[in-house]
């Protein structure tokens, strides 16, 4: 490297942090300067031993020693805070997705960064991120038409944790799984009326307690409002030693298709599809990639709240703007 | 409409600028001022007739009346002398794709528009363009991986005008087919080695003039170095009226795949996918979207040559950032 790197830190250690810390491994303009958590130095172990780990306390005499800050924690409780709270300090990054609050966590990370002259990219991953830009892109080029956003398929946490809080249950796992129908109609060019359950199905990976009825369960969740009786539900009963080979991995992706027309009715259909071999570390590589852009708005003088469309492909990629036209166009 | 429109003007009436001309009409932002062509104010024939045509050489009444200049010409001698010269008055855009021209171009260009205080947004469309920014994107996120580019099913004037030149032939069509088992092969995260052969097949319609030699002429565009000789070609004869009647309309389409990897090796792929029933028509939505950045840029007291990756999508969209926030993350 010519130049120097760009000096990054993260907070919070779980599935995204740890997905932030390989991602960085793979960028070379980067550096991992440390890791911060509430668990303090001893409960964290990074991929990389040599990465420090500190207390989350100790984070200001970091000031002047990272670029930009990582946020990895969650969206109930963690970032409405941490946010705000980091920004004060350091440039930062967060993958807010409660999506009602999103209006409101911005602006009270604008205020703070306004005032901090430090720059936020928040909600930031792929939905939010990847898929509201294409949403926006896919609108402003084919103003008639409709956009169908479809999830999977991908291991949903929530409605694995329904799943495993029903009695009799000993672990499970839920994947979402888009409708092939649906999304066919969709490519096709059709502008169907479909509900969150007209497009996706749910298939369940259930292992039962010992003496546990299986038909009694399997109805209790067919039957669970607002997670599965809207739904075509699947479960299938296995082992606990099946689910940990065949279910432990993170798979997830989706996609958004924009069904629109031109001129006389010409159909037209925009399509962004991810398939996705671990979700938490893609939302990683989708947050340290906009790290970079944070950093060189900031660079650049510039401070205050922003969303992924705020950013050039500019700001975000590491080639030069000749070499990007040279390369890309 | 309770702002004023943004006032667009047309230079240049063929496909694409028929195309501009109804994706004008689908955006409630904007209005057509005037169509402009060397032909003069009898050449042309607007999709509405109430719309004013003009001469070319008549342009520059139309300074103060017009916002953006959307040029329309053709890449191999239009736009290398028309952009230069239109941005000296105008906001312009243009689809300019000789792709080993455009960082030349862009040089030109930018040069006229710092001076004239313009600004002038080079090689919109989708490739390049939409393509272009999923290119840059994609690698931006995913720094180790291979990016593809499969285009079709779509009708090729290059390769239509090719097999139109041969003896004996009357008339005819060419369309590129992305290969099937090569996408299938990239999508499930493989990173194959591929020629642009690998990736396509080529399809020929062909109307013979009476008494040639259908084998002959099979023959001789399976044999046409760098059109044909490379690809598994396949050559139909049909007469002029079935040509008319089913290869009339102008479809295309393509896709750009990113299989990459994270972590310890996990596979993610990135897709962008487009299924155009008129190649012309999608073309000039993207243009007119890109019109609107180029309005705004310039409001806000930039000047210069931009491309797709120098644009946000708050520049882009109709709605306002608040908007954009609450109904698209």
């Amino acid at each position: 490297m010519t130049k120097q790197a760009i000096r990054i830190g993260i907070i919070g250690y779980g599935n995204l942090g740890r997905g932030v810390e390989a991602a960085i491994q793979r960028q070379a303009d980067m550096e991992l300067v440390a890791i911060f958590s509430r668990r303090g130095t001893q409960g964290v172990t990074p991929l990389d031993k040599a990465v420090k780990v500190e207390h989350v306390d100790d984070i200001l005499n970091y000031q002047d020693r990272i670029d930009v800050m990582l946020l990895c924690g969650g969206s109930a409780t963690d970032l409405p805070e941490q946010t705000p709270l980091y920004t004060k300090h350091f440039n930062t990054i967060d993958s807010f997705d409660n999506h009602s609050q999103i209006p409101h966590h911005f602006d009270t990370v604008d205020e703070v960064a306004q005032t901090s002259g430090k720059i936020s990219i928040i909600s930031v991953g792929w939905d939010p991120g990847l898929f509201s830009l294409n949403r926006v892109l896919a609108e402003a080029i084919l103003p008639q038409g409709e956009t169908y956003t479809f999830w999977g398929k991908g291991l949903s946490q929530g409605h694995s944790d329904a799943i495993r809080r029903i009695e009799g249950v000993r672990n499970g796992v839920q994947y979402t799984i888009p409708s092939e129908d649906a999304i066919s109609q969709v490519r096709q060019g059709e502008q169907p009326d479909l509900s969150t359950s007209d497009k996706h199905t749910r298939e369940c990976y259930v292992v039962l307690e010992e003496g546990a009825d299986a038909a009694e369960i399997e109805q209790t969740i067919k039957r669970m409002p607002a997670y599965f009786s809207d739904y075509d539900t699947q479960v299938h009963f296995i082992d606990e030693e099946t689910l940990i080979r065949d279910h432990s991995a993170m798979p997830h992706g989706g996609m958004v298709i924009r069904s629109g027309q031109t001129g006389a009715d010409n159909p037209q259909v925009y399509e962004f599809n991810l398939t996705l071999g671990s979700n938490p570390e893609f939302t990683a590589s989708v947050l340290v990639a906009y790290a970079r852009a944070a950093y060189r708005l900031n660079q650049s003088g510039q401070k205050g709240a922003r969303t992924v469309f705020d950013i050039t492909l500019t700001d975000l990629a590491t080639q030069s703007p000749e070499e990007l036209r040279r390369r890309f166009l």
